[in-house]
């Protein structure tokens, strides 16, 4: 193929294709050839592509300071984040063919994990759509944009969507904070077909579970830690189990499947112990799990005074490092939950632990367990390191991809 | 409990147990009582506790500089790591009383974990038996000790070993290159039982392989990887594998029991090969699973050079990075393997790599493979991070017991 022609300012693609370029820097480029999707607005040559002359989420070919292009991606002028590669080489623009491209590929990653069509189908930048989330729930896509330039691109994806998988629904579940870095509103709608009234139906290893894509945390459902909760298996036969910030259940129900004599699952949401009732009753466990509103801590800290104990305790709590900033204190927050969830474990038992938080490292979490379990005399064994499941694979020059963290671990008495 | 009564250099433990004490230097005491188990040389009060004094693997009590003891352990004055602490508080002698407790704690775990009793029954410090390793074999009991402390209680294992498991046989696969930091001879011998001429056999995942305690690598099976053989299930059915440094055709022949159309397994030793050979017959993969004599990088380098492709490619290498300083060099070569791995890969393949070496850590595993990916213009996705099995549980406090890592990657064109 040749060189694409240069104008000031345009790069021309091909005789269909022309896309403005954003020039790097001298040496900016290292990261991206290296395999990174980001450009930050500091490495941006403005004196010839000025940001201020791009709109937000518009498409563009990424090139070096010496014009050589890099790729496709888009801009977005007003974040730190100010553009985003999608495509290596020009051959291609960002449009509804690509998509498909995209979603095909993510699709046959699926297919060759699962059995059935519930995983996440795309994760961002790992599977090379920056911005873009589709969760699948059957015949439902449950898709998320966080960049300008994948919200500007909503009706390609939807389309793209309905030629590759025919949903039923396609949801937009568009409120993450994060839309308020690239300027972006927050809002949940249907993007296709038609609203019923029934819950949608997550499937998880044999079971059901009702989730609610728009009101519900996130998606609707933490595909993240489906393999982890697999790990339960060998654990929780004939056991009593705590199942903390438990949302829909996932976890304590799971445990009842693998044969828990009773599960006690906690949230601090009305709503999420309403539903992990319905949950449990629908896979046949209301007899077995119990669903307790309250809060984390004041909740531990009681059954602590009531000397209640468990085989098995689960902490999955939400991010308690937000931002880097938070760290110190996310550190403080996690080693005290840890804490208290020793205090309510038998003398032999296991504690599950994670952190969802891309700021909070893994040998920091480990420290805080570490930590408590010398503090309460007692000795842990790291059995497993838990992480993300498959379905949201890491990108190797992207460390924000990695951020699901989590231990099982034996208590010992020390 | 009484404190103990205090002889300059003897702390009495009971009126039973008199120990020599070992004081550590002020301040030296911290990273014990953080949860370590270990003392270095230059940590002792030398002037109080002269290392000349101890025999090797002699029992001791460890004090601080307030004389306040710490727990029971065991010395050696010819090693960096000069004591090791076995257990907390002064309750308990080191005998082999204390040996079948830690034996009845650490068979609890794995029978919690494994349905039959194939597995690493003790791993080191982490089951609070520092210099201790035990595999069992069903009946068979494989042990190594890698301390002269240990080394002094192979009677008392053999006896506590005896008690809780009623073994067949009991061997001493003492030819670990570690053991000569401790000035210890290498050999392998039958510690109890009669010997039989029939080769051993492991079971793992319904499939049996045989292996050789005495003249095989470790103690003659690596059960560390064998959660990690569990991720070939949904990857290789009706795919072409490739498994280099196959050993005895651990991952091989999963992958041939998990429906992968054709296995080539390699590795540079005939009696591995033959050994995959039988092993292949054993459990009716004869047909599919091919053995393959040859040295890795040469191996790889041909296949390249006759453009042989596989779906799946295996590299499950020895510790390149045998000491720290060995690092640079084993970077090198770790990048330099996979990266030939992905060369005979397909366009959307698996490659599954590992590294056994604690000192090669994660993160420069993961460059080196994001590096070759790169330089070969294609692009990784991370599926799965790998890791030892849970009956190799890691000491949260000691760095070193958490040596295995590896990666599940798909490899796409860029």
């Amino acid at each position: 193929m040749a060189g694409p022609q240069r104008i000031p300012g345009i790069l021309i693609v091909s005789d269909e294709i022309q896309l403005p370029a954003l020039y790097l820097k001298r040496g900016e480029d290292t990261r991206l050839r290296a395999g990174h999707l980001w450009v930050f607005s500091n490495e941006v040559d403005v004196q010839r592509s000025p940001l201020g002359g791009f709109e937000p989420g518009q498409a563009c070919v990424i090139a070096d300071s010496r014009d050589k292009p890099i790729g496709v991606g888009y801009v977005n002028p007003n974040s730190l984040i100010c553009a985003r590669l999608v495509s290596r080489g020009i051959e291609h623009a960002l449009d509804r063919s690509l998509l498909v491209h995209r979603l095909k590929v993510a699709l046959a990653l699926r297919e060759r994990l699962y059995e059935e069509p519930w995983y996440r189908l795309v994760f961002g930048e790992s599977d090379g759509l920056p911005g873009l989330t589709i969760d699948r729930f059957g015949d439902v896509l449950v898709a998320q944009t966080t960049t300008a330039g994948m919200e500007r691109l909503k009706d390609a994806i939807t389309e793209a969507a309905l030629k590759v998988l025919k949903p039923r629904q396609l949801w937009w579940k568009n409120d993450a904070s994060i839309r308020s870095m690239e300027n972006l509103p927050a809002y949940a709608d249907l993007g296709y077909g038609e609203a019923v009234a029934a819950p949608l139906i997550v499937r998880e290893a044999g079971l059901e579970f009702e989730c609610d894509p728009v009101g519900g945390q996130k998606t609707g459902w933490f595909y993240d830690q489906r393999g982890n909760r697999d790990h339960l298996r060998a654990l929780v036969k004939g056991k009593r189990v705590l199942d903390m910030f438990s949302y829909l259940g996932g976890w304590g129900i799971r445990a009842a499947a693998f044969g828990a004599s009773e599960v006690v699952c906690v949230d601090a949401s009305q709503s999420a112990v309403d539903a992990i009732g319905r949950n449990a009753q629908r896979n046949g466990f209301g007899d077995r799990v119990s669903a307790v509103r309250a809060d984390a801590f004041d909740y531990l800290k009681a059954l602590r005074e009531q000397r209640e104990r468990f085989d098995v305790v689960i902490l999955d709590p939400p991010a308690f490092v937000k931002r880097k900033k938070d760290l110190a204190e996310g550190r403080i927050a996690y080693r005290r939950l840890n804490e208290l969830g020793m205090q309510v474990l038998e003398r032999d038992g296991i504690l599950i632990t994670c952190s969802c938080s891309y700021h909070m490292p893994r040998a920091s979490l480990l420290d805080g367990v570490q930590q408590a379990a010398r503090h309460l005399d007692r000795q842990a064994q790291l059995l497993v390191d838990l992480q993300q499941g498959p379905d949201h694979p890491v990108h190797p020059a992207i460390a924000e991809t990695d951020y699901l963290k989590g231990f099982v671990l034996r208590v010992l008495p020390a």
